[in-house]
């Protein structure tokens, strides 16, 4: 099942994305769960699946896609988590590296991703999305996977002249961190760690690796994170890029104005965006897709 | 004007704390602003300042503080502020270094702090918290001052040896920053950068610094985040610690279960805490205060 946070006819909703359409769930359970993380805090995935042989009611391009869940409580992002990365940037440090991103950094699928007006290193991440589902803290790797949701993709925009040793600069401009198009439930991905990921800058390849080469794989992150704060319903862990980030090419290669940016995850989902300028007027999530790219 | 956030039995609001006792608010003005973030967000200091001179309706010693802001949209440290602190970590960074808290890894005054479970090296850091009224993006450092609501003592309690080169999982512990006891309103502090800043483990202090010598000051910081982020009312700026941190001491100084430690910043407040461990059962920040240290 693929569920997808979007905007209709300037409403919120979220509902089952499927081959002829969306199943919108917002106006069936929207009294009972206002939007995707409320529907993952209520354990309510398996009354979703019950409405998931519904004709669909919305033509996937009549929406908007909004990040997959709009207002997590926590984004964890893990650095450093391929070694081609590792190796890249002369990362040494065996703990998982964490960095935090804040709600109000994302963008959904096909809308415009803004590079910051103040940033000329403007680099892309593609990455696998952990949402998670049952919450916990102390959660052992054992048991880790139960914990998630779902799976999405994720274009970990990044201000590379902001960086610095500490990311959070880098990593929290307005709209540059784009998450979709859905969340594939878990249950359709035995394996997450034997996933294509690949990442394309204007139609060529740029990042081309596979989930298997995670350094720490998904169920220690859980349980490592999970050591040192709470883990919550609709909590997103990003799990890092592997190498081939513009950051480090010769030449290198950031995004501008214009530019398309696309991650696919295999049996996950095919994410895509247009960069626009920051001083563009009028940029808002809440406004409609940039042209397709 | 003090204003702080707590309990009184059982049921959560907040205050003017005068020297007669706290002046509750939220069962005056709870029905237009149900917490301190919203009575900021609401611009409504000069409504709470309007009742400052009632009557008291409570004792002080009857209620339990919550975090000055309970759930800030976002708490941004500053690390590596004090030029005594960059010299013990030989921090060279001419950038500010900032690194995210969440929300729930925060702790009232006079309740306990918990010292995780899977540290050794549970490290004190005293810093004054700047605390935002009208939120904003791109602020000019010129103008930065006239966004803050007020200030308060922050107790930044640090698993240093979870910290690696990051900081997120060294410093997002449940109950391990003590935020408080109150907000000092802006007007009452003509200069946040004249003011004396202390910090004492069990009675001996182990900081000692004044809040001129931070490196990047108030408005520069302010400036600096709103480039990337939007500030919002009651989003927390925590501006780093002088130096005496005791891991960089000789032999090491850490905390453990039954310290007393103790941040005071001049004419803001005085925040005292006692340290628990973490398995000690029973333990919530909405619990009564641990004996007073």
């Amino acid at each position: 099942m693929k569920l997808a946070s979007y905007l209709h006819q300037g409403v919120k909703s979220y509902g089952i994305v499927t081959p002829g359409g969306i199943i919108d769930l917002g106006r069936r359970l929207g009294h009972l769960h206002t939007d995707l993380k409320s529907l993952l805090a209520g354990d309510a995935l398996p009354l979703a699946r019950e409405l998931a042989d519904l004709p669909a009611d919305l033509s996937v391009d009549t929406v908007t896609f909004l990040p997959v869940i709009e207002h997590p409580d926590k984004i964890l992002c893990v650095g450093m988590n391929y070694a081609a990365k590792r190796r890249e940037f002369g990362e040494m440090n065996p703990a998982p590296t964490l960095f935090v991103r804040f709600a109000d950094s994302q963008t959904g699928h096909g809308t415009p991703v803004v590079k910051p007006s103040h940033s000329v290193e403007f680099d892309y991440e593609g990455e696998l999305a952990v949402i998670i589902g049952r919450g916990g803290q102390d959660i052992p790797a054992a048991s880790a996977l139960s914990h998630v949701a779902g799976y999405s993709c994720y274009m970990d925009g990044s201000a590379r002249d902001w960086q610095h040793t500490w990311f959070t600069a880098g990593k929290n401009w307005r709209q540059t961190g784009a998450f979709g198009p859905y969340l594939t439930t878990a249950d359709e991905i035995p394996d997450p760690h034997a996933l294509s990921i690949r990442t394309w800058l204007n139609g060529l390849m740029v990042q081309d690796d596979n989930t298997r080469s995670m350094i720490h794989n998904i169920a220690e992150l859980i349980e490592y994170i999970s050591t040192f704060t709470q883990l919550n319903a609709g909590d997103v862990i990003i799990t890092g890029s592997p190498g081939g980030v513009g950051k480090k090419r010769t030449p290198p290669l950031f995004m501008k104005a214009g530019d398309c940016i696309e991650v696919e995850i295999e049996n996950i989902g095919h994410l895509r965006n247009m960069i626009i300028d920051a001083d563009r007027p009028q940029v808002s999530a809440t406004s409609h897709a940039a042209a397709p790219c």
